[in-house]
C-alpha cells in the first residue's frame, strides 16, 4: 500500500474482450482511471476475441461500453482520443497455440516503438475452464518472457471445491508465480470494504470495543432481489454457497474478524486474513444441518410485479434442488472473538438490494437504570458496502420532550452521496496495474475457503438436510430466522428499512 | 424520575409577575404545558407585582407574552380561554409583610372552590436579595401552612459567594426544607444537559471509553456573541466566573464526570454529582494563575457590524476590571478520571454562540500504521446543547477512491431538527410542579461550587493575575490557547466552523 500512483508503462492483454465483463466494467474503469490521470502516458490495451473486428470497431465497442456504463462521461473528444488510441484488438482463438502471434506483434510493437520496459498483464475475462490452457499458451508463445513484470488476473468462481481449485492453480502456477496472481473478489475492491480495515484501525473507540467482551453478534447480509437471470445455465450448478458464501461473504469476514496486521503490507494483511481462516469454526457433514440453511425462491410480488419461482426459470432444472440462498451461523474460534457468533447470508430475490454489516453491541445490563424493563435495544454499528455506501452507529438518547423515554436513533455518514465513488474495478485494475496485492485473494484464502465450503455442499449434494423455500420478495425461510432465534438474536432490517423504524420512533411527545 | 406526568392541581405564586423572565420564560412555559396536556385540569396562577393591573390586563400581558415568545403558538381561541382563566393577578409591595392579602385570597379561593388539595407553589422570579424576605412573609402570612405541598422556585445566582449563598440558604430554609426548595440553573432544563446521563449509561459502546484510559480531555464551551446587553449594572459587579463558571459550567461538568448512581432517582443522582466537586481540586489563591484566566473584550467586528469594548458599554465602569470570559483548566481527581484535564470556557462577543461539550478521544499509537506520520485526528464525541442540539461524532474513515488516505469525517444526529424541543424552563417549572428534584441544585452543590469559586474570585480581585484582553469576534485571549497548548491540546473549533473544516476535507480526489 506504499506503492506509487502512477505505473510505469504496460501492456494489458484483455482476453474475452467481446465479452460482458470487458464491457460492463473492465472498459468504463479503464476510461475512469485515465480520466483521473491513474494510466501512465504509454500503455497498450490488446482486446484478444474470437469474432473478427478491426482496431476500429473494437475502439467503437470500447465507446459504446463507456457511454453506456462509465460513471464518468465523454465530454472531450481530444481526451477521448488519446485514450482510445492505445485500444488495439486480436482475433485469437485462444486454446489454439498459434493463435497468439497477433498478440505478440501487438505488444511487441508497443514495447519497442516507445521503447518501454516489458511490463505485461493479462485479464483472463473468459470461463475459468480455460484458464489453464491460457496459461499456458501465453507461456509457450514466449509472451511470459518479460523484462519487466508479467501479471495475470482472473475472477472467481475459481473451480468448484477445493480439488479443481487446486487443479486450476497448479496449472497456473506452471507459468505464473502467487506474487504474479492477482485474484479478483470484486467485493474487496468495494470501498466500503476497503474501508474497515480504517474504521478499525484509525478509530481509537472502536479497537477496545472488537471483541467479544462488547460485540454480541455480527451479521453480514448480502442480498439481491433479481433472480438468476442470463446466468442460469452456470448458477444451476454452482448455488448461493459457492457463488456467494465461499468468496464474498468469507471475505467480509475477514475483514472484520482479523488481528491488527504488523503493517499495513499486502503480506501482514493476507498473514491474518488466513489466520481468521484457519480459526473458522468448521462443520463436519454431520453438524451441516445446526448451523448452515439453505434455500430456494418460490414465486412472489417484488416491487409489485409478479416474479416466478426459481424452478420455473429458463434454463433451470424444474426438479433443481440448487440453492438461491444460504443462511449461517459461524464461530472463529480465537480469544477475541470466543463465542460470539457471526451471521451471515446471501439470497436472490429477496426484499431489498443491500450489501451490509451489521455489528451488534452488548446490551446494557438488565438490571440497570435505564434497561430496567430489558425494553433498551443495543448499539449498533452499521456498515453499508452496497448500493449505499456508508456507517450508521444506532445509538440510544433521550427521547425529546419525555422526562425518561429513551428511543434508538441513527447517526449516519454517507460515503457516496456527494460523489460518486470508484467502481471496485476501478481500484482494482489500477491495484493490479501498481502491483499491490493487498485487496486480492491468496491462493491459501482460496484453499481454506473451499475446505470449510466442501463439507456443506456435500452433506446438501446427499441431501442430508431439506431445502427449504422461500416467497419471492422475503428474507429468506423461516430457517434463516430460527437460526439466531436460538441464541437469543434476530436478524436487523437492512439499512433501509431500519431507518424507517428510527424516524418514526424520534417522533415528540405532543399527548 | 418516576413521576407521573400530570400532577394534582396546584396554585403558583408568581412574584415578578410583570418582570422580563416571566414575560420571556414562565408564561410560554406554561403555555406549552397547558398545549401538551401537561397541566391538570384545575390550577392557579397568581402574579404578582408592585404595578395596579386588573385581571384582564394581566392575562393581556400573558396573551403578548405567549405571543411573542412561546414556541407553540395561539391557534385556537377556546384552549386559550381555559388556559388563561387560570390566571390572576395580585398587586403587593412584597417586602410588606401586610402585603400577602390579596394573594391569600386569591390562592384560598381556587382551593375551597375547586375542593382541592393546598399544594403551593411560589416562584421567586425577583431579585435575589429579596429571597429571605419573601421567604419570610409567605412563612408569616400562613401561606406556607399547606396540607398538600408547598415548594420554592429560585434561580440563580444566588448570593455572590459562599458565605452570602449560605447566608441566603438560611433564611429560606426557616420557612421551605431542602426538599421544598427547587433552585433552577437553567442548563440542567436543556435537552441535552439532560441526555448525557442517558448516553452515558444506556449505550454500552461508551460505557468502556468513558474514563481516563480512552478519553484525552474533555471541552466544555459556553459562548455568546452578544455583549453585555442591558445587564450591565448587575454583570460590572458579578462577572463571567459568578455568572457562568459556578453554575452552568460546574454543572455540565459533573454530568459528564459523575459515577452511574445506584438508581435513577434524584437523591442517588445528586449524590454523585456532589462526589464529583468533592474529588473537583481546588486551587488555592496561589495556584489560580497556572490554571485559570480571565479576559475582557475590546472592540471588534462581529457579523459585519463594529460592536465596543466593553468598558465603553453603557452602565459599565470605564476602568472596570470585570472578565467577561473565564477559561480554566479543571481536574477531577478520582480513579476514573486521573489526569484527564477539563477545559471550560465561556465569554460574551465571541465568534460564535455556542454551548457544547467536546469528548475527545485518545490517539491510536503514533507508531502503529495509519497514525505513522501522527497526521491521525483523534475520534471525538461533541454533545451539542445550544443553539443546535444533538450528537456528532468524528471518525476517521478512507478517502473515497485513494489507495490509504485518512480524512475525518462527522456522523450527526441532530435531536431539535424536525421539531423544536422543549425550552429548558418547561420541563424544569413541569418538574417542580410534579414534585420531580433531579435537575435542580442541591445546596450542597451549590456550597460546594463557590468554595471552588471563591479562592478564583479573591486571587483576581487582589489582582494577583493580569485580566487579558481579546477582539470581540476571537475566541479569547492568548492566554485561553495557551492553557492548553502546554498539555499539547487545542480547542476543538466549534461544531458549525467544525463542520465546515470537514466537509471540505472530504472531497474526492480526482487528480
Amino acid at each position: 500500500m506504499t506503492h506509487s500512483r502512477v505505473s510505469e508503462p504496460f501492456s494489458m492483454v484483455i482476453f474475452g474482450a467481446t465479452g460482458d465483463l470487458a464491457k460492463r466494467k473492465l472498459f468504463p474503469a479503464l476510461f475512469s482511471l485515465y480520466m483521473n490521470n491513474l494510466l501512465p502516458d504509454a500503455f497498450r490495451i490488446v482486446g484478444v476475441g474470437r469474432t473478427q473486428r478491426t482496431h476500429e470497431q473494437f475502439r467503437q465497442a470500447v465507446r459504446d461500453s463507456v457511454e453506456q456504463f462509465a460513471r464518468i462521461k465523454v465530454t472531450d473528444e481530444a481526451s477521448w482520443q488519446q485514450f482510445i488510441k492505445n485500444f488495439t484488438y486480436a482475433i485469437a482463438d485462444v486454446k489454439n497455440p498459434e493463435g497468439y502471434s497477433e498478440i505478440k506483434s501487438l505488444i511487441e510493437g508497443f514495447e519497442s516503438h516507445h521503447d518501454v520496459p516489458t511490463n505485461r498483464l493479462f485479464y483472463l475475462a473468459i470461463a475459468p475452464d480455460l484458464f489453464a490452457t491460457v496459461s499456458h499458451n501465453i507461456k509457450v508463445n514466449g509472451l511470459a518472457n518479460t523484462k519487466g513484470y508479467k501479471r495475470l488476473i482472473i475472477e472467481k468462481p475459481i473451480g468448484h471445491d477445493y480439488a479443481s481449485a487446486k487443479e486450476i492453480d497448479e496449472q497456473i502456477k506452471r507459468t505464473f508465480s502467487e506474487k504474479e496472481i492477482y485474484r479478483i473478489d470484486h467485493y474487496l475492491g468495494k470501498e466500503m470494504v476497503q474501508n474497515i480495515n480504517v474504521i478499525r484501525f484509525a478509530n481509537s473507540i472502536f479497537e477496545p470495543l472488537w471483541n467479544h467482551h462488547y460485540i454480541e453478534c455480527v451479521q453480514i447480509t448480502a442480498s439481491e432481489t433479481v433472480g438468476v437471470e442470463e446466468r442460469a445455465a452456470y448458477y444451476d450448478h454452482a448455488g448461493a454457497l459457492r457463488d456467494m458464501v465461499q468468496n464474498h461473504l468469507l471475505q467480509m469476514l475477514m475483514m472484520v474478524c482479523m488481528e491488527p496486521p504488523s503493517r499495513l503490507k499486502t503480506e501482514a494483511i493476507h498473514d491474518e486474513k488466513i489466520k481468521v481462516l484457519r480459526s473458522l469454526r468448521q462443520y463436519s457433514e454431520a453438524e451441516v444441518g445446526k448451523y448452515v440453511v439453505r434455500g430456494q425462491y418460490q414465486a412472489g410480488v417484488l416491487n409489485g410485479k409478479d416474479t416466478p419461482a426459481y424452478r420455473d426459470e429458463k434454463n433451470v432444472d424444474s426438479a433443481s434442488q440448487t440453492e438461491t440462498f444460504v443462511a449461517a451461523k459461524l464461530f472463529v474460534d480465537n480469544l477475541r472473538w470466543a463465542g460470539v457468533p457471526f451471521y451471515v447470508r446471501t439470497g436472490k430475490r429477496m426484499g431489498a438490494k443491500a450489501t451490509e454489516i451489521v455489528i451488534q453491541f452488548k446490551e446494557m445490563p438488565k438490571n440497570l437504570y435505564f434497561n430496567k424493563n430489558n425494553d433498551l435495544g443495543p448499539n449498533l454499528l452499521v456498515i453499508t458496502i452496497n448500493p449505499d455506501e456508508g456507517i450508521h452507529m444506532v445509538l440510544n438518547t433521550k427521547k425529546p420532550g419525555s422526562d425518561n423515554q429513551i428511543i434508538p436513533i441513527a447517526m449516519e455518514f454517507c460515503n457516496n452521496c456527494e460523489q460518486g465513488t470508484p467502481e471496485a474495478y476501478e481500484s482494482l485494475i489500477h491495484d493490479a496495474i501498481i502491483g499491490d496485492q493487498t485487496f486480492f485473494t491468496h491462493w491459501e484464502e482460496v484453499s481454506l475457503a473451499w475446505e470449510f465450503i466442501d463439507p456443506i455442499r456435500r452433506a446438501w449434494d446427499q441431501n442430508l438436510y431439506p431445502l427449504d423455500f422461500y416467497e419471492s420478495g422475503s428474507w429468506g425461510p423461516e430457517s434463516a430466522h430460527r437460526l439466531l432465534a436460538e441464541e437469543g438474536h434476530q436478524w436487523w432490517p437492512v439499512t433501509k428499512e431500519r431507518q424507517h423504524r428510527i424516524i418514526k420512533a424520534n417522533e415528540m411527545i405532543t399527548t
